[in-house]
């Protein structure tokens, strides 16, 4: 978990600040992404930038604060695994707390010249069979 | 790929036959589980018998045509990530198809005694953002 960890906290920080060089900075050129929102894949670096930008513009003046919990992970040589339950609370610009949903994550991550990067990130929220609404907090 | 083809034709098989130890013995005994279906994680292999248990006895005589698509896979040593969407098709004891859903897999793995064996599986399908609901098919 260690050896992970800062790729949570990277992940923590350029959120909050909206920091868009510094959130892509833990993913590798060549990731494959299943997100939780609308779409079914992001391939490479390029789409997922494209995917940040338009997060970050439409928070507006509010943040987004990240919580991990649950988290683990795996390593064995170059390659790890880390997978983690993520409260994100949308907050006001004065920090009140606006909304809160959770999602789960799994990182894949490889280490390239010393430095561990995503190459796969998969989220999502568990359905309900009989509405196939998103359930969105545990 | 070629490495972790075997898991893809055994979770295929095993469904298709309702086979829980065959589909089981893909899985290894601590795995942990982001399923698509209702529950945000199970942990161990126990939690997962009785998932796949409900899941076939829920089939009556009807069975599950799994395939897979666009799957990718890498592997460094003994620990390997694939992912893949899957089409699911439900189809009647006389082979017609009654219905059919994808989703998007992804398998951590790691070679255990010279056999590839599941630590890790989310499954999810991406969800509206106006409707919150699931989109289960590409």
């Amino acid at each position: 978990m260690n050896e992970l960890r800062s790729l949570f906290e990277t992940y923590k920080k350029t959120v909050y600040e909206k920091d868009i060089d510094g959130f892509l900075a833990i993913f590798d050129e060549h990731l494959q992404v299943f997100d939780m929102w609308g779409r079914w894949s992001y391939q490479g670096l390029q789409a997922w930038r494209e995917m940040a930008k338009g997060w970050f513009t439409s928070l507006g003046i509010e943040r987004v604060v990240v919580e991990f919990d649950g988290s683990e992970a795996t390593v064995m040589g170059d390659m790890g695994v880390a997978t983690a339950f993520v409260i994100y609370t949308g907050v006001s610009a004065e920090g009140r707390k606006l909304r809160s949903l959770q999602n789960r994550l799994t990182w894949v991550v490889l280490k390239k010249n010393g430095v561990w990067k995503v190459i796969h990130e998969h989220t999502s929220a568990p359905i309900d069979h009989s509405t196939l609404k998103a359930i969105l907090n545990r």
